[in-house]
């Protein structure tokens, strides 16, 4: 969803590929024989680029910076200049490493984690994943209310004054929220920017159409 | 550590200034108020160049791409081609965001767990992450033994044949598992390449200057 959002910003035409998760099965298994020779670490996303020899790269960070450096020579999307540019992977690299394992331990621990060990996720699990992506909400939320006092509220993008790579990582994983914030114990509404945000995003015309051809 | 060791091997002189992890104290807490003006986000790094007008941004991965950025012109650490530059990106989100969270979470389940919630880490836990960790450091060997086999033993570096902002990055983490492997769960006899493989980067001038004036 990431790539897509921004491969459709990029007005770049692509073809998404769908694999099997938890599966070792040869041809469609995210662990299988034919997945894993593209993409050693076995996980989504992998992108492969016809347009340049079938070039192949994976990490969703490592491709949003591999596009914009091939196809936005401008640095509409990745910054313009060396600090622009640092504070764009600042954020993207806050929402990689800082905020989707919070959030994805936690997701894990709702769905996943009886069927994985046979029981129900220890309180203090729920606990410390939760407290953490609390924590990391609130950074988004004071950052977002910055940027909505500095460029207003239809340009309140999280590293700059229009969409930049860290905001297609960040409103896909956010966005999450609005769908399951119940099942992890997080309400937006206390959030108000963070929830303004998912909205802005999700206006964008290259979102919407990501939305129609990235499924789960 | 990491942006130290890039910093050496670019021969920029730099001054390291601890905080305190755990605390609020306005001084000196990573949560006090004066950290969290130069790092919306209270956590460890944070650059301040002051070659630079006093330019501030945090996150390793987003400040080893802007030393590179800013002081590598020739791309040597950061790659030289679009496609170099994503095969490196590429090792240095999977460190981030792959291998960090979970190294740093198991880590947390033995050491701060029973501080943090009065009880020892429940087995699954425990279980979870020592899984997850072993399958990265599966993904470093044979990664390691691809290099190793390409590019010789010496040159046996993560993503291109010589250091890159990857290995300054991943280095520092697997390192840590020569020292904590035992309280971790980890045998790194079971990953020879690996155990080759920080050694070789610890054996670099850059990394023991650094190690000289970066503390813990």
């Amino acid at each position: 969803m990431k790539v897509g959002a921004l491969l459709d910003e990029l007005k770049l035409d692509y073809e998404v590929k769908g694999v099997d998760f938890g599966s070792d099965e040869k041809e469609k298994g995210v662990k299988g024989e034919n997945y894993l020779a593209i993409c050693a670490n076995g996980r989504t996303p992998t992108l492969i680029d016809h347009k340049n020899n079938d070039f192949t790269v994976w990490e969703s960070g490592a491709i949003l910076q591999y596009l914009v450096d091939k196809y936005d020579t401008e640095g509409k999307y990745a910054g313009k200049t060396a600090e622009e540019k640092a504070t764009v992977n600042q954020w993207l690299f806050f929402q990689v490493s800082g905020h989707s394992p919070v959030q994805g331990n936690l997701y894990f621990s709702q769905v996943y984690w009886k069927n994985a060990f046979g029981e129900d996720a220890p309180e203090t699990v729920v606990k410390r994943f939760n407290n953490e992506l609390h924590r990391v909400l609130s950074v988004y939320e004071e950052q977002l209310k910055k940027q909505t006092e500095k460029n207003g509220a239809s340009n309140a993008w999280l590293a700059l004054d229009r969409p930049t790579i860290a905001d297609f990582s960040a409103f896909v994983w956010l966005g999450i929220l609005s769908h399951f914030g119940d099942k992890l114990g997080v309400d937006l509404a206390k959030f108000p920017h963070v929830a303004k945000y998912i909205q802005l995003a999700e206006s964008l015309d290259s979102v919407k159409e990501m939305r129609k051809r990235v499924q789960h």
